[in-house]
């Protein structure tokens, strides 16, 4: 299909238009780069880039758009294969192979063998297992899967169906599946692709219930890779995003394996079927892996928005719409109610990034601590790691949600690429425990940790119980005036003031732990009754924390560094954006700490000022993200500005006009069906 | 690829769990469904449902998930054409047409030129017009659309770059688009369908600007469907929804048009270029399309979020996670937190439905005084469709994707249904006005009739001015417990009184409209500072509206009629989420209105608790909105609650999994992809 070549944008052009947005910068952007995603993190970005853009017809994602499942399953599958020859050829490590799936955007469909197979093989494989499994699945050789939810259970791991009976005649164990809703499900790499499978299993020997433990099962040969004898394998079909991603289904009919196949670092049963659990094994630890995983995705969010906001920030600057009589029309950005929607993302998406630094820092302290024996720090670690992962994945889901309303209909177009982004991240607030069951975890322990100061118990020291035990007050140690910083300050100071904000944040959290935990510990009512409750409890938990530790990683740099004035005020956005989500929170306080109704309100205003403050840099800050071009994918988001150009050469490669193919659908159709609807009445004739 | 068939559910199973839930209705469910959805509605459903059980082979959509979109869009034309036979043949009726749509809740790739084509040909044609382009478009011998926005405007249509030149030497007009950025874009049926557009255009006549007006224009041969010369008209490619919509390009190259093709009702324009206006047509006529299509849209959302419950509810009482020890699981609707969100979501459900009524009611009676040449009472109810077309989509969509939430892991697969459903009905949030600007207009029309009040100007009587001006109040007229009805009142009795409740939103929002009309009329502030304030106005008058709405529609039921109760629940649960929703906006409500800290906090409670004591009757609520299987076209949700067998079935026919292409799709990808990485180091090479 031709479009005449001939015709340019109106005037001024997005081009132009973001050139001049450019001009705004007042700060070095390589520098915020390498601060806000981190030194590690921007060096693996430009490797990873090297790499895609030497082998266009290897990597190049352009025309995914367009492309039905199994051809992208085609597309992605020859990817890893690439991937996999480069890694083995020694031209990427481990970490650039990492970096590069991240640069592509996409859910690659061995990457549940590369995460959860390998990381349970890992921690629970003994050195002979890890020989015969781990070894060949970092090389590529076994391609494996991690299979624990069934069809009928997901978050209650302790009610799977799935049996692993140990068989001593033989030295093996019988894996049954013996209902329809035992079927293992949703498990990635399994559908088309997975070799092995870990599969958590209720184990009985000799006729008890041992419990739920993990056992790798060989499911396809390595020759033809057909289904085993008992293994009924599949995809679990399309769904909303996460398409090249082969989540399926598993019925093991009475399939056995050696014993040798029982992962053995936390069971071990022998050969006449005595249970052992090795001796100096925490249970505790078993904690670990999901706090390492919720780190993880809670650390990830940050780059999912970043995508977001540079497409959102960029086309809002170029895009025009009304204005000033006699001038060109106003580029939308210009607008108070789209700046109030799109700046304090931006501003999210430095906070997710920002904390993220200092939060792996506290992840990696609390896991040294474990490793010489010191279990203290995992409690609030875990807690935080639960409302954390809560908090980011909720805010950067719903933050591309925005994002695409703020494109208006073209952000509708697959072609803005926030429809992928939304779509493939989305399972984030589902998967590795739902928000929803996450905040209960997270609240319980908050509680727990306030009644244990109320009762002059001694809790861990960090810095969920400082905040804590610092609003308690106990014997009135602190005044008024050393608890209440933000009296008798000017909400123009306050506003201003990282830690003024800071303190607020944690007072509101600290009330509503305590007020809970009376409720709870006090007057003896069960807590499944403050469901809800435990929610918004969580939500401020998570926000102070996002605030202190944003602000930690501010305070590495310099007092005079040029990024700082931007950085702040992205605090400061943040900060009030969370102050003023539900002010009721707030005019619930208790009255001597001063937060009054000309505060409130004062902070509603100020929060207006500084996100209209902010406009003038909202495209340098999303420019220093640094977010490739191959990663957004997006006609609306391109660095070069040439919006309109893209998005029409993309449409003209859509199936249903593309030269040749295009005009062949195209004439079935009309031959079909728009002809004889159009010949009217006498053309009409049962079909 | 087979899947063993002895496999039963775990028990008990989803069957029963359902069967279980509807013997707690407390109410007549075919009475209430003629009530809810009102009885035309009914009616036309069931011989909708009748025209489509008779042609399965046509009508199944079952497979439609695992369609690429070339494959979507030839089972839509074919269901089009066999539509179009039918309603030739007289089997049925314009509205039964409509009504089968509907139930199939897919976009059909004609239906622009059915909606917008029509309508604009209905209103804007003379009687010449209508017999050349109407007669033959309600025969489907013409396939139209509506060709508005462009690549580079939507929602500023003064700005639209399109020309439309009168040419006296040949008597015709010449249209054209000169820019890129000029290019129509988004408009439905035009892709792939339509012969003719109806292009808006700024229109010119001896050099003068006259405006922006509607001309048809032919684009593609009534014989081979080929675009006429000059025409560059497309697809724009794939979207997130939609995606059986044909919306289009078209980029017109000095294309000519004879002059007739101007249509003639608001302006004509002679042989010799005399621009006349005809007489006696007021211009404020053009609102009422407008006022039609919102009305429309908001009216129609209570069927979107029927979908989505219906699915959610049902899928929550059949689902079981956790529970006592010894006893089956908990179906998840027991659990408070599930309640919370799933609950005030059926209750909104009723709301939109039920305002509806009251809704076409109103429209009904302002085109019947318009038609009188009274046109008092189109202000109001272009502030309130522009208000209910904004809070009902915005309600529907994102309720819809409250209720995936709601169905954990099993949500996210196309099979839910809901995924489908969001996307579908995404751009309800956009079209037609962007919510965000919607807004701005019903806040100016509120604070105007704010001022006018304050200023002792008269005011058109309606709900809206009526609750402005009893708090106002002017010259005290009323008592303050005439005002504060709710004060003095335990909350118990405020939260099961409908009135009371409509009482506290009525006078919300007219605060909120009197504060911020100081603002704009005393204070003289500019209104375009107040864009965020204006969205929260426009949300507080939406809620009332809602609520007298649904109202009015429960008191055209008897006394004692049985579904009372029920529908007093979902009204009061609306109205509570209303005032919880943030409760910031009670707590800064003026002190004298008695809206004390007590009784906010006894909202909250009371709202949970009233949400807990309809959870008996939720599955019969939802079974009452009687939305059929054909329309759900989910595992999830399916009437005889055959949950998880329906969702093997449907992943079986995965075309991933299929017999046949299956098996040859993944032997290729081994053969290519997973072989070549399964054999190691010395398997590999270059691709």
């Amino acid at each position: 299909m031709r479009f005449p070549t001939h015709l340019k944008q109106s005037e001024p052009n997005t081009a132009y238009s973001l050139a001049q947005e450019r001009k705004k910068a007042n700060f070095p952007g390589s520098e915020m780069d390498v601060f806000i995603n981190g030194d590690s993190y921007s060096r693996m970005r430009e490797k990873a880039l090297q790499v895609i853009r030497a082998e266009p017809e290897i990597f190049d994602l352009r025309d995914f758009y367009n492309l039905s499942r199994v051809e992208k399953f085609d597309h992605a599958y020859k990817i890893e294969l690439r991937l996999v020859q480069l890694f083995r050829e020694k031209k990427i490590t481990k970490d650039e192979f990492s970096a590069i799936t991240q640069i592509l955007g996409i859910p690659l469909p061995y990457s549940l063998s590369r995460s959860m197979f390998t990381t349970t093989l890992e921690n629970q494989c003994n050195a002979e297992q890890k020989k015969a499994f781990l070894e060949p699945t970092l090389d590529y050789r076994i391609i494996g899967c991690y299979a624990q939810t069934e069809m009928g259970h997901g978050s209650n791991v302790r009610g799977i169906e799935t049996t692993a009976t140990f068989i001593e005649e033989t030295d093996e164990f019988e894996l049954n599946m013996p209902t329809l809703t035992a079927t293992k499900w949703w498990i990635g790499t399994l559908g088309v692709g997975a070799t092995h499978a870990i599969v958590m299993a209720q184990l009985y020997v000799k006729g008890k219930h041992i419990g739920v433990f993990p056992l790798i099962v060989p499911i396809r040969s390595m020759e033809d890779h057909k289904p085993f004898p008992g293994v009924h394998v599949g995809d679990i079909g399309p769904k909303f995003g996460f398409n090249t991603m082969d989540n399926g289904f598993l019925s093991l009919d009475k399939v056995r394996v050696p014993r040798f196949n029982l992962l053995q670092r936390y069971i071990q049963v022998s050969r006449d079927g005595k249970v052992t659990r090795p001796k100096g094994i925490d249970p505790r630890i078993t904690y670990s892996t999901m706090v390492q995983v919720r780190t993880s995705i809670a650390a990830g969010m940050g780059h999912v928005l970043a995508k977001a906001v540079t497409v959102a920030v960029r086309y809002a600057s170029v895009r025009r719409q009304f204005g000033e009589a006699g001038k060109p029309e106003s580029p939308v950005l210009d607008y108070g109610i789209v700046q109030y929607r799109v700046i304090p993302l931006v501003a999210k998406t430095y906070a997710l990034l920002g904390m993220a630094h200092e939060f792996r820092e506290q992840y990696e302290r609390c896991m040294s601590a474990i490793e010489e024996g010191d279990f203290s720090l995992l409690k609030e670690m875990h807690a935080s790691s639960c409302g954390l992962k809560r908090w980011s994945s909720e805010t950067a889901i719903y933050g591309v949600d925005t994002c695409r309303h703020l494109c208006g209909g073209h952000g509708f177009s697959q072609f803005s690429g926030l429809n992928e982004y939304f779509a493939d991240n989305y399972p984030n607030i589902i998967w590795e425990g739902d928000n929803y069951m996450l905040a209960q975890q997270t609240v319980r322990y908050l509680i727990k940790t306030a009644n244990s100061i109320a009762c002059g118990e001694s809790v861990g020291v960090n810095d969920t119980s400082n905040a804590l035990t610092r609003y308690y007050n106990k014997g009135n140690r602190l005044s008024a005036a050393q608890l209440y910083t933000w009296a008798n300050r000017s909400p123009s100071e306050i506003v201003k003031s990282k830690q003024l904000l800071l303190d607020i944040l944690a007072y509101r959290f600290a009330v509503m732990v305590q007020q809970l935990a009376t409720k709870v510990y006090v007057e003896k009512r069960p807590f499944e009754d403050f469901l809800v409750t435990a929610q918004t409890v969580c939500t401020a938990h998570a926000e102070f924390i996002v605030c202190l530790y944003f602000g930690k990683h501010i305070e590495k740099l310099p007092a005079n560094s040029p990024l700082r004035p931007a950085l702040d005020a992205m605090y400061c956005i943040s900060a009030l954006s969370f102050l003023t989500r539900n002010t009721g929170e707030l005019y619930a306080l208790p009255k001597e700490a001063s937060v009054t109704r000309e505060l409130i309100e004062a902070l509603n205003t100020e929060y207006l000022n500084s996100i209209k403050a902010a406009r003038t840099i909202a495209v340098p800050l999303v420019d220093a993200l640094k977010v490739p071009d191959e990663t957004l994918n997006s006609s609306l988001g391109r660095e070069d500005g040439k919006v309109y150009e893209d998005y029409m050469a993309r449409a003209l490669e859509e199936p249903l006009n593309r030269d040749g193919t295009g005009d062949a659908i195209r004439k079935s159709f009309f031959d079909k069906y728009i002809g004889p609807t159009l010949k009217g009445p006498s053309g009409s004739s049962k079909l």
